[in-house]
């Protein structure tokens, strides 16, 4: 069983994780980890922190020669944004930013002042689970899933296009500042961030995550807790901002009928069963199908704005303007790369509970195995 | 901690479920349940089966004198269409009906009968869940925390109006056929789902579900996997059929800027900290925040068919026309109150994390320290 | 990953167990389990009630034509001696009886009749985890994996016999009345267990329990909480009254130096790698090493004496004797089933962590391919 | 619910541990860390490297101002006898040591160098469980809940008077070279680790742990899987080296009659109620009964002996002797400090899971309560 824990805070030494479970001789290759961080934080419309970060992880247990030895991995990004000075007698902070966990945090963790909250709750953590995920996916890559992002809405400006996994569209999103396949779109995107920016607001938008070559059979129907979507929509949900998910068509479903939903079945000697459509987005029963997994996200506009917000100061219950802390316009695009990398995650946990082994080559075999079962079927 | 296990086919003797960690001294009210169960059952769309089963709940252990020992609680819903001729030496089935388990399942689990599948597949299932779920509303109740649920779309008929929380708006769901407050939208809904039975097709729709009464501090952003919205969001995706989550404004988010999103902090004697609106439907941070948490779920349309689709039949590899196994032609309301069971089980869960007791003496008393707390501040 | 639940009281209408994650296509003969829950029930030494349960095991769900489909599988046990006037306006009890949960309970409960403890607390639940284990143990005979059990002490009546697994020695422990594999020691035992029920005594004692077949590899060093010592002490532990356990020469290793107490490795042929003694039961590093497992517990007598004990009247607080409930002289025989069960358990749960799969041939793929690979290695 | 993992090889760069779950505000005493750091490496009978290592706890994460802020807690020990040239081409290491992981690590992992498996199987990691515990510790005090340790047995030099919890025979087991309350007991046991150490052999023992200061009320008697001795036991059985664990009397239990055995109940005014004995260690159907909680175990002697052993080389399959590491002579001591460690841990958990709350406030509040509740009983 694979798992993790994480610790650190926004302005702490370092991010910390520890990730347990993985088989032994998996090949972890730094770099790979280290340019998920960089995508994470390269795309347009974040705060300058950004600039001011390395976000270079480093490897400190569980890995000896560039391959996994079986022991739990931990892992480390060190803050270069390290200050100290604000954990021990900085001045406290009074006045919550609606939106934020500030308000919620103090109350729950009988606080009083709102810096111990924000120092944890802050999307800064999702550093370390990129890299996290990145693992994940090193791991997934050896048995060619592969999984990919782009951005499809940024404050209603919207990509319809296809999502297409091919080498020449898919570096169209990667080059882009704001991880969107269409050119036009995209500048239409950057001209509203920017506009934004100068109004003092932020910008939410949609984010898809598309994942190729799955085995039929992650997940399952027979206990509710193991249906693969239940698994992956926790962990999108679990990105700070994000306030809905949904797996394929979606919520459009509600207003097909049942007879053009449907993906039929056919089968062909080369290719085995297939969905003669996707609007599932390969998952039937809780199950992968073996269609391409497609999930979409929104992510609320960042509630940290420069125009004001009316709160209430916690010490004396007066209405303030909320503070301004130096805040992205949009974390959208940097979403779409941490949701690959929960996602990752979570299908190396399925792909690992299905098919177990100590060491690479045992996983290797079992799901050598299945695959020549079920394509004989 | 709380859990569940659930077991039981679609035709097998009964459905079970054990229900472990409840305190002792809850009052249990075994008509209460049955009320669910007969929501569950009782809404406009269904098939003849549904007018066949009882679905009453009988506890076979854990409740004595009406009240819950401490001990598990094993409670069992017999089938009224018990087939055991299904279970020994009936005929195999070998086409799969696209967009249900059959296909997926037969593979996973190398079955050669799809009746192996269907059989636990079945959202029969989900009526043991509703009585589980039910269970933890009625440990709910005693916190004034209350659970509903309405129907806000079905095959692309919307009702826009507000979810409102008063005796008569309330009454005038729970006495509609398709759970929609809306006489005129009930009526279309209903036109379209007899529309759609006489085509032979089969709709999908949106269910809201809206939680009153939450203390402030459910769930955490101290570790990713603490997020309120993640908890739930999981469990509303294990109804099958769902096919998406959001919470509060959900997707409209993407559209709509930061200054107009942010729902702003008040403060009052009487009232304490308070929203100036609810867009973010409860949650901030993943913890919930004292506002109304507001739910809402696509669920796709049924697949079952009298339309003809094609699929494949596994033994031949021909060309075929799906089945019809007797079905429903919407299940959107059954969704919603399930979904309220799924949503309070979850509630139950982060409440006795957070005030746990092995009394209902115990979790009062944290409860009723923790909110004195709270209001104080 | 193997989980269950189990419920039900003493005097209630049944015990039930759920059973989660078992793959599908294994066979399951009731008549095993059956036989198991005779062997736990039919031995020397126990209270008249076990001549009133028939102990027959009824599975609801799960099975078809006597083979898992992958779905949870509900098991049930119905009490002969259900007694429904018990769970409504019977008497309470308040005499608290020493050694038992009966006070402990109360307090724990906040409640105020000693039967609502007792009646869960009972050691009557073990029959269903019996049957749960022996279900987990008819998968394990597929791969050679068998669980054996003796008792050792009765009272300070000890038999150093060594634990041969050969028929002969079997058959001897199977058909004695204490499980004890020489006929003079038993008849030792059993003048003792007279003589103690002439006293109104009871007795304590030791079980061995003995695992042949397991490969190397189970349990794992990389995490303190993977060790297969740790799982499977909790496991042993679990069972009402054992109060010690250990591995191979456990205790004993006290007063051995390392010279004497250290197993050499040795390797041949045909035989691969081996040990040459066996004095750590088959472990090191918290994982197995292909030795028998070994594995010992105390239980300690029974603590419902028809001897006066003394106790305290928890409504009047005044010094009362401790009532009698029909109780057994010892438990240490049925204890040595129970055991065989949980153990099988936890192997059968670490075994499917190691060579998952979602049918069995997909386990015994992943096992075979195992096991080629460290026996060339 | 509190959890934590644990990562670092023993001649990594560091051993690295995050906690998660802990409430807010709790005190955290580096100082006090560091006390049991030393109380675990400052034994009789250890090897140079302890010398060597300095063991100073480094917080990285979760505590402001010397306080818990409800974030997960990151804590690392560096070593100072990092070895980095270890972890790249260091020459292979093919003979693998009896009674280590050595072998079966090789053949589970499919290794191919012994390096791999030994620096995770080594008992270095237990300095950072050591850590961990001591956390718990903190955590615990605040309740004058004490966790003792003593050494009772080497070797088979027993000790047998009684554990007494006053400053005085406290003092004398803190200041004991081999944590022995006798001075002459003491001696007699620093001798024999003399003399095996001279003879190139090694020693075992027996260590106790006793816990003062408990509630009523921990564990659980509903599900087997929430005995508090099973949990403790497990925790105990997972120390590198412990082959047994029993409570109270323990294995002794096999020889008295019911009659002896049994703690009988009393009552008064002051105390409430107690047991006039404790031959059953505090536990009574696997909940605390508020006596101490007396927990023994065994440690087997290590097997690393400069005492020629015999072993195969898995490179050629040569018999070959041993290679001999740098290796205490006993663990004995240096477990007992690790024992309150992970038992300390174990009670912090049942605790909060009982009492549970967010601040420390909450969970004081709630314990008040239930104490007030039980004492009024």
């Amino acid at each position: 069983m694979l798992r993790f824990l994480t610790a650190g805070e926004s302005h702490g030494r370092a991010l910390i994780g520890i990730i347990e479970g993985l088989p032994s001789n998996v090949n972890i290759d730094t770099d790979y980890i280290n340019r998920d961080l960089y995508r994470r934080k390269n795309v347009f419309g974040r705060s300058e922190r950004m600039k001011m970060e390395e976000d270079r992880v480093k490897i400190l247990s569980g890995i000896r020669d560039g391959k996994t030895t079986g022991a739990p991995i931990a892992i480390m990004i060190e803050n270069k944004d390290y200050r100290p000075e604000l954990f021990s007698n900085s001045e406290k902070i009074y006045n919550p930013r609606p939106g934020h966990a500030d308000l919620v945090g103090l109350l729950k963790y009988n606080l009083d002042d709102i810096r111990d909250v924000i120092e944890r709750a802050s999307a800064r953590e999702t550093a370390i689970r990129t890299a996290i995920g990145s693992i994940a996916k090193l791991f997934l890559n050896n048995f060619d899933i592969r999984v990919y992002s782009r951005v499809v809405n940024i404050g209603g400006i919207k990509d319809e296009d296809e999502f297409l996994i091919d080498e020449e569209y898919i570096k169209k999103v990667e080059t882009s500042p704001v991880r969107c396949g269409n050119k036009e779109i995209e500048e239409k995107m950057m001209k509203l961030i920017i506009q934004a920016s100068e109004e003092g607001d932020t910008l939410g938008g949609i984010f898809e995550v598309l994942v190729a070559g799955l085995p039929v059979g992650l997940g399952s129907y027979v206990h509710y807790d193991r249906r693969i979507n239940s698994r992956i929509g926790a962990a999108i949900l679990s990105i700070p901002g994000v306030k809905g998910v949904e797996f394929g068509k979606g919520f459009e479903l509600s207003s097909i009928p049942g007879s053009s939903a449907v993906d039929e079945i056919g089968y062909s000697e080369e290719k085995g069963y297939f969905r003669r459509t996707n609007n599932m987005g390969g998952i039937e029963g809780g199950i992968t199908n073996r269609e391409n997994l497609v999930i979409r996200a929104v992510m609320k506009p960042i509630p940290t704005l420069r125009k004001s917000v009316q709160t209430v100061n916690v010490a004396t219950k007066e209405k303030v303007l909320s503070r301004y802390e130096r805040s992205d316009i949009t974390g959208v695009p940097a979403a779409s790369v941490i949701a690959e990398s929960v996602v990752a995650w979570e299908i190396a946990c399925e792909f690992l509970d299905k098919f177990s082994g100590d060491s690479f080559e045992d996983v290797e075999n079992a799901y050598m195995n299945y695959i020549k079962r079920v394509s004989k079927y």
